[in-house]
């Protein structure tokens, strides 16, 4: 398979992911009260919505880097990609469902922020294995230097770590766990270099 | 990252979203009176399809060419362009709020018309933020005419200023602030130049 | 702009209209009566489906064969191109609201089956006015026969002939029109021509 | 019709039926009991999701590789491919369907599985055609040889059986049935071949 199709279809998916993000934010209409207050009490939507479109931006961008180093593309890469394309589309639900829960408090709260993390953490690992595996595989155009391997390679631990920590404090705080995957997902999008470089 | 992933990508969100619209034109369907009848006092829902609808539609036409003139896309552009389509997806979300509410009158027109002028607002406005960044990187394949320039602020000027105002009408006459951004998505699809010209 | 962008952005709309067609499929779930007589009583949703579907793919098609022969894309043809897939993204709504309604018979019935033709008609009109647009413009590649654009003009007469006559019926009975419309639709995918020839 | 967008085309159906999937995860909300009892009763649909989705997943691998050997695109091959792309279309509402009746039992699961199977046989016995439309066409890039042909045949063929065998065993037991499709796309997604050799 070439690289192309293979950026082809992720790039169809993570559109349709990100698109039907906005699905959720639908509120009740008329009859369900004044529609600010509607609006205000549907705030953990919106924070949700922002979040989750920055996320998956910023995989798309991270992808289409790691795909542009690709020199074949192996029936590993191909499942491993599946895989990580399985959690981007659950991304939409896990949205759903923590922004419902936030503000509910309780149990109920921290399984739904359990749950946003850890379709986050599934994603963010099996996008770390496509990498793992390519260089396993030496299949990359150029051979990356040690320094760009391990700068690679810190990011992404900092990342499945954000995650992790997140699962874990959704069961002290809900909200703060939300604080900590929008700051990971700010700061990834921050870092200064440019893509492709 | 090449343009033509860009393109691709934005592509299929403005794709997604512009389908999406329709989903908003669903009746209640048998057991809600006469369907002629249920059409009928659903007119704003196929009145506000039409003009985001076309929204849309013009802006895909701007952003392919505004995508052609980029000499290189480095990570600010790809940012804002993710704000940008961050405004785009939430269209189908206020067009069917705005919809819902404009015929109900009082502050819940007011507040899902002004609702509907703010996204497009944010999305003129990163817009032009691409464009801007654009100008000021030099980032464009052949530098622009001063008059070709200005005609284009004055452009944006232009159709941020319609949004600008059709917010503040909306606090007056949500329709007469819908009738204000029809109009200015039928005077930008009607200019005469060719695109790519 | 170039035909290529064109042809990418119409194939995603087309894509996501076909493919939402089936969300209109969903039956209403355990607690509804057997499943067997749930699918039994939705059989109009799934012909309207099978309908809805092949003139998507039919149109797919034929606006793919256009688009081949274009050799300029003016903002006449982009704009009367967003006309037509304006229409196109009406066809899972009017095919829903067709379904839900076919076996109701009375006005309901009828006015659910001439919208579905109404639909039908614009985007045939609007394909052909592309068509006209390119043969007035003279902005095809090669110049088309006498012949070729004869058999072409009789085919779009024929469809559009077809979509009205089933308006017409519709009003007598609704059923039959959807015969009619299920006939052309199968009769232009039955031609033996291979495309781009 | 170029190879190129008959890929497109189908990729994009593709990659919308495959995220639409998702839409059917979502739990009943705030009201309707604790959020992990919810995911808890929900559990046939994580697997239905899991399962539906490998299977587009390997089917999109294998329809490229299906693409990469055409020739010629002729109106025979188009018309399967549509009627290929309308049974994935119809995967996300089977699935919906299978996954609120698995737990049920009696007629309505039996009937509910059987569906499945039914749209996936589908699914499998129109690719088959197209491959076999195009080895009666000649229509290959390379021919392929007697031992390819054999056991590409004879893949299809323990898909379709495989398939076949669900949908009887579905009226025994639907959840031996979906062992039974799972474990067939699981054996298909494991196979060592490289795609493309």
């Amino acid at each position: 398979m070439s690289r192309g199709r293979l950026e082809a279809f992720s790039d169809a998916v993570l559109a349709v992911a990100i698109t039907l993000l906005a699905l959720n934010l639908a509120v009740g209409g008329p009859g369900h009260g004044s529609l600010l207050r509607q609006l205000g009490q549907h705030w953990p939507s919106f924070v949700a919505y922002l979040i989750s479109f920055f996320i998956i931006g910023i995989v798309w961008v991270n992808h289409h880097a790691l795909v542009q180093t690709i020199a074949s593309v192996d029936r590993t890469l191909l499942f491993l990609n599946l895989v990580f394309l399985l959690f981007v589309v659950l991304i939409p639900f896990a949205t759903a469902t923590m922004a419902q829960y936030l503000t509910r408090g309780g149990q109920d709260a921290q399984v739904a922020m359990a749950l946003y993390g850890v379709v986050l953490e599934g994603m963010g690992g099996s996008f770390a294995a496509m990498f793992g595996w390519m260089l396993y595989r030496g299949a990359t155009y150029e051979a990356l230097s040690r320094e760009a391997r391990r700068a690679i390679w810190s990011r992404f631990s900092l990342g499945a770590l954000a995650y992790l920590v997140a699962i874990a404090v959704a069961f002290v705080s809900a909200p703060a766990a939300l604080a900590i995957i929008g700051l990971e997902s700010s700061s990834s999008s921050a870092e200064g270099r440019d893509p492709g470089q």
